[in-house]
């Protein structure tokens, strides 16, 4: 369960009240209380005798009193996730073998792609693999009304950028706030424009790293979930970079994922916390 | 507050309930059921309004009706921290060094070392230093009954063996349970007997760590509190790992005197528990 | 090329005359000599215009002359590799998925595994995929007999112990000498006997690692060529501890595997030297 | 020893020629053929048994031949070293502590600070130290000024900007180019304007890192030398960041220096060379 409302004292007691009544006991609680929102945040996992409507019965009433937004799921249940893609197969490859592996508890519905080269890779692992090559505005709507109905049919939960190197419209942004997550590569210092490892390598960086966060409107800038680094030196060209990116970018994603999935990320405004 | 108690349901219900009650706010919380040896932990962070006696009337029965060890502490007093040591001056210099820049909430009552040759250093600092030199039995016993006296005058809650090259009797080891943080190198894989650096120059090791954890009788195998590696390679010579095995044992040690100071730190029989 | 021979005065100089005689051009240089046991150790990547004869002419007298074990090799050929595997999937899927992405210069021959639990795997990839049980001696010994069957008739410069859960003969460890990986599981301090992440979950260890050796007679006491760790604390049961080893697993051996496939790991008696 | 020249077929024979003529054993050899300038970089370390003036007429004619830059340099000599500071003491600390326990090779001659603050830690470890207050144009010119006679006064060879909080003017930075090295901290991604910590805490970063690199007219854009990161997560206000902020600038920046004072830090063009 997660929650999130407007901090004041009593909460944990009243929750943690209803979590006695329904029967429930606690086995993790994490609890944030944020001095820049005034809100607060709280995930916590029970082991559950009762049934779940005996637990709602006994939440209502607490949540109504807090003004409580709060989620009950099942811990480990597979959520359902959508993959975009284009070409590249790094962090793809890594997501679908994670799920098969029973690493990573997501039930990917499909991946749907602009380019038509991973078919192969997804069907081995028993995934639809689907193409609508994007080459007009046109094909851009239509490419992402197939999203929204992919979406509607298989009650996706998390749809996934798995390195899809289109810019998905403001409307489908919005759509999509808080359950559509991006991975994309990041530097210190950031470079903007085009081809950042070569800007990188000329600049000498000595780490390259990946950042996973939410996808906003504002390209890249949505709140972050989980970034890495790795060290680099003055010998890798452009190229090795951007092999090395890769594996940052298929760990980080993946953490990302997992995280999404257990309800471990909840939102304070711009910023996350995360529920390790 | 700190809690230790065994787990069953209502443990967060009753003790929020009684924070409630003392007119407190919980900022944050912590807690931590073991699968292994069936005990709660839980670590309460409280913005209190209230009395501390009113607080302990109302946490009383709640702690006699769960079973529950508790300790009530105000959140960045420093602890007074003895610290032992030897010829080394690497960790001691950067505990004074945290303790004088705010960043350490401890008070350092004083260092005890078995030669003579920190004492600029530790008065530096304000610190007094005492040298008590150990060739024998008699005077090993003398500079342990020396401790048990520091500890006593100034109510020490913490001593730190600071690189103190000598093993601690067994009686004092006991004496001090879960209060005496030391702090030694560690390698993949562990070498036994004397000049691990050498030992593990030769073995061609690529990770060089230290591990900071309890004193326990038997030596270097208490909890393990905190560990850290740094990556080497075969330019470095056994006394180049020397001099990077420095900076890991302050930087490890320091985290675990950190934790400790502000009651981080919860012992699982064998494991420690740390609430970051 | 890779050089070894004992350190004296002039090695350097008489090597790069060879090059500029044969008309080769140096792109990468590293050396190292070993104050442990005098000799020297070299690696040059050359541009070369030259036939590989020529090359050989000019190096032969200086070969002799400074008495030196040398190798010519062109890089980024794919070195033909065997994989040995039981059931674990993890290291396995990595090495193949990065030949087939051009991310790792070997060419794997086969799978010869102990169980017949990765066929489907391996073959999506399109590698073969041998499965010989050993439930005795003779099926050991039958099992590496096809080993040196498999390494003879696919002149196999490299076999990959990929979580082979077998104890290699003492014979078979000798005919692969520096030419066999193992990757294993490490940790700080190191555990003996059976359930390693069960020992070290209960010591409470705060860091999990593996580590990338060749295989000698002495099980997991060979060269070390690679180290990694990852953080862990109190929350991971040994379960997780194992999924999380895995992924260090992985990487572990990857890295090894690359630089012996590009002749980046050169022996000084129980030490390797990494020319990254 | 270290040379930059135009890269050509013949350098490393010709030189390695020189050294053997001079009677000199190579004790360690790096070299970077630079891809994007055609640049070649090296730096040899040498056991000379022969006088300086030998080893000079030896190489001269092979530097006129190739159009060689080249430094002789004795390894471990400290260098003269003056520190600009402002009121952070954890840089100034670390390398006062360093120097004096013989782990970083500079003399450093003086600290300079535009605050009164910093006098009793730097005399403590008995360096000059200097306060010229910064209040108006005219006080900055004196100050830089001074900086100018320091710098002829004692050969200074490095000025190190230990946070120092003001901007260098253009004609002292290009004075100082590629011997004065600056500190500041890194973000991913990086934040433009005041209070840094403030903006990358309201972000929700996860790494907060820091830079050493060369100072250049263009602010905090000269060359990087070396990076490193810590994670952090949501619990840590834009204050803690700033305390983690401090022990991995004070790392990074100390890593910098000792390169620095071993001559293994080369200029190509915007990038540099680490032979570490």
């Amino acid at each position: 369960m997660t929650i999130v409302c407007p901090d004041r004292p009593g909460i944990v007691h009243a929750v943690t009240g209803a979590i006695v009544t329904a029967g429930g006991n606690i086995t993790e609680l994490q609890q944030f209380a944020s001095a820049d929102t005034g809100r607060f945040f709280m995930r916590v996992q029970i082991d559950m005798t009762g049934s779940d409507s005996s637990f709602t019965d006994a939440m209502s009433p607490v949540a109504l009193e807090f003004g409580m937004d709060w989620i009950l799921d099942v811990v480990g249940r597979p959520i359902n996730t959508l993959v975009l893609a284009t070409t590249a197969e790094h962090c793809v490859q890594d997501l679908l073998f994670r799920q098969r592996a029973g690493l990573l508890p997501v039930n990917i519905v499909g991946v749907l792609a602009n380019q038509n080269v991973l078919g192969e890779l997804v069907e081995f692992y028993g995934v639809p693999f689907e193409h609508m090559p994007i080459k007009s505005q046109e094909d851009k709507a239509a490419f992402e009304d197939r999203v929204r109905a992919l979406v509607a049919e298989h009650d996706v939960e998390l749809v996934v950028l798995a390195r899809y190197m289109q810019i998905l419209s403001p409307e489908l942004c919005q759509e999509l706030e808080g359950r559509a997550i991006n991975i994309h590569h990041s530097f210190l210092p950031g470079f903007k424009g085009a081809n950042p490892y070569l800007q990188a390598h000329r600049r000498g960086v000595k780490l390259i790293g990946a950042t996973a966060h939410f996808v906003t409107e504002n390209l890249d800038e949505g709140p972050i979930i989980e970034q890495n680094v790795t060290r680099v030196n003055h010998g890798e060209s452009a190229d090795a970079l951007r092999v090395i990116g890769r594996d940052i970018e298929s760990r980080t994603l993946r953490q990302a994922v997992g995280w999404y999935a257990e309800h471990r990320i909840l939102l304070d405004e711009h910023r996350t916390i995360i529920f390790e």
